[in-house]
């Protein structure tokens, strides 16, 4: 493995994408689709969110998949936490950074949280305290979403990104990202918006998430990267992401942004090849559920060499 | 109509695309489908290849085609045309502009037009001299083809494309484009390579024709527009482009491409209803047809707006 890639791939699959599908993928499936992913080179995976597991059946066995991944070497185990009470259960469990959703659209906090922004950013704001108590090592990251746009009051002013980015630095996370929960983000816009909170927040800027619902997802990707952003959430196989319609994958597929970066000579530390192997033990635990990725159904082109640095 | 747009978008479907498929759309459904590719706003059609019938009965009517075209208002009637019989052919059949493919793989020039890159380079040379003698407002592009890849001898060096595109300006083509025909370019060459070749021909740098075989078509089109490519090829339903497998589709798609400019603020005076709606006698003409495109299964965003400039 490579000690410095040039972009982090953070693979959000068995998070993002087992929450949004319907079926429940049994534990053994998670940790052997997780060890697959693992060993194709990925060194941050999005594992699991803590909770109710009366509301996410497929999230019922958070802490013993955590338990799992995070006994793999050199992998950071982060889990998604919307309150403090599910922080608790993932430090508990020893994850080793915790993502906060914190919407900038105030219509899509009180609808996805029941909480306003503002109610959040306190939230954000006991994990943290609670953290520095328990776990000092861990990291925590703000997912700032619907920051491109809200399917529920449409615009979501650039001001309030920007806020909502800084109030959660201000309230102790060490990083914001901004994500592209609904698919309505472009490159115009993902380059100013970047900018922009970077001019805000420095180095503490974050990860993009994009989605590919209407195409746009290595666009994005690529626009991101050119502002500097250098962590890419993915999902394997395009898992996830809220599909807007059958067909129409929501996450950026990881096969494909790992290709685009490989290709320009960006090195990954992700081995494509196992990579795409992984597809195996992630379909074997949902049997039936669509796949998508161009790279995998194209196949890599005649010749392919990966960049230096893939895991040995 | 929008007098200046700030990207033109050329559509090859009629030709690119219906030449990949086996079926043999009938005329009267290429005429409806061009109607309505022209009544969405697009203003350079593709609209036939002048080639022996016996080689390609998809395009037995390219002179029907090209009489009916050139009496839409505004419209830019294209034509392919690899030697000189089909360019005597186009000419008599009225069409304002031809694109000569070019290859720049040595191997793909001989497999795919049984003539050296020196050879092909006599051809233009031969095509021009008519053109100059018969139609001399007729413009001519060379598209140089395999410009990023080739799947026959691999890789191809960025000399030799710069020097066919070079010995095509020479020999008195307009303008020279670069086409990913075989879906390999990445958003690093493409920049790279439109770079180069534009300090080389300047002013007569012409399309950019990416193909999204592995999903890298509107990425690579984001990174020829930010080194000044200010044309595109895209094929409505991303019909054609010698897709390599079955559900990846091989042009870039129009919809999305339209979709991610007009998403920037970038006009293409296309409306992008009316060009989904071109979708329906694409597929009346070419029953069971599978066709492509993120943006016609998502849908519109909510409370999209297209720039100003669109078709009236």
């Amino acid at each position: 493995m490579q000690d410095n890639p040039a972009v982090l791939i953070s693979e959000v699959g068995p998070r993002d994408g087992l929450q949004s599908v319907d079926s429940v993928m049994p534990t053994e499936h998670k940790l052997r689709w997780i060890d697959a992913l693992h060993a194709a080179g990925l060194r941050e995976i999005e594992v699991a969110s803590f909770v109710p597991a009366k509301l996410l059946p497929q999230m019922a066995d958070a802490a013993a998949v955590v338990r799992h991944a995070i006994t793999l070497p050199g992998l950071t185990v982060m889990a998604l936490v919307p309150n403090l009470r599910g922080a608790q259960a993932a430090l508990a469990a020893g994850v080793h950074k915790l993502t906060i959703p914190c919407s900038a659209s105030a219509a899509h906090s009180l609808a996805n949280v029941r909480m306003t922004r503002k109610q959040m950013i306190a939230t954000v704001r006991e994990i943290v305290a609670l953290r520095n108590d328990i776990a000092p090592r861990v990291r925590i990251e703000a997912g700032i979403s619907t920051a491109f746009g809200c399917t529920i009051q449409g615009e979501v002013p650039e001001d309030d990104v920007v806020w909502m980015a800084a109030q959660a630095i201000a309230a102790g996370a060490e990083e914001a990202g901004l994500s592209d929960t609904t698919g309505m983000a472009n490159p115009a816009q993902v380059r100013r918006l970047f900018n922009r909170v970077r001019a805000e927040i420095g180095e503490r800027t974050g990860a993009a998430h994009m989605h590919n619902t209407r195409g746009l997802g290595l666009a994005n990707c690529l626009a991101a990267y050119d502002v500097g952003v250098r962590t890419f959430d993915a999902s394997l196989g395009g898992l996830g992401g809220c599909p807007y319609a059958p067909g129409a994958s929501g996450n950026v597929v990881t096969e494909d942004l790992v290709f685009m970066f490989e290709a320009m000579g960006l090195s990954t530390g992700v081995d494509l090849e196992k990579l795409i192997a992984a597809r195996a033990p992630l379909q074997a635990g949902l049997p039936g559920e669509p796949v998508y990725g161009m790279v995998p159904q194209a196949g890599l082109p005649p010749g392919w060499k990966q960049s230096a640095g893939v895991a040995a």
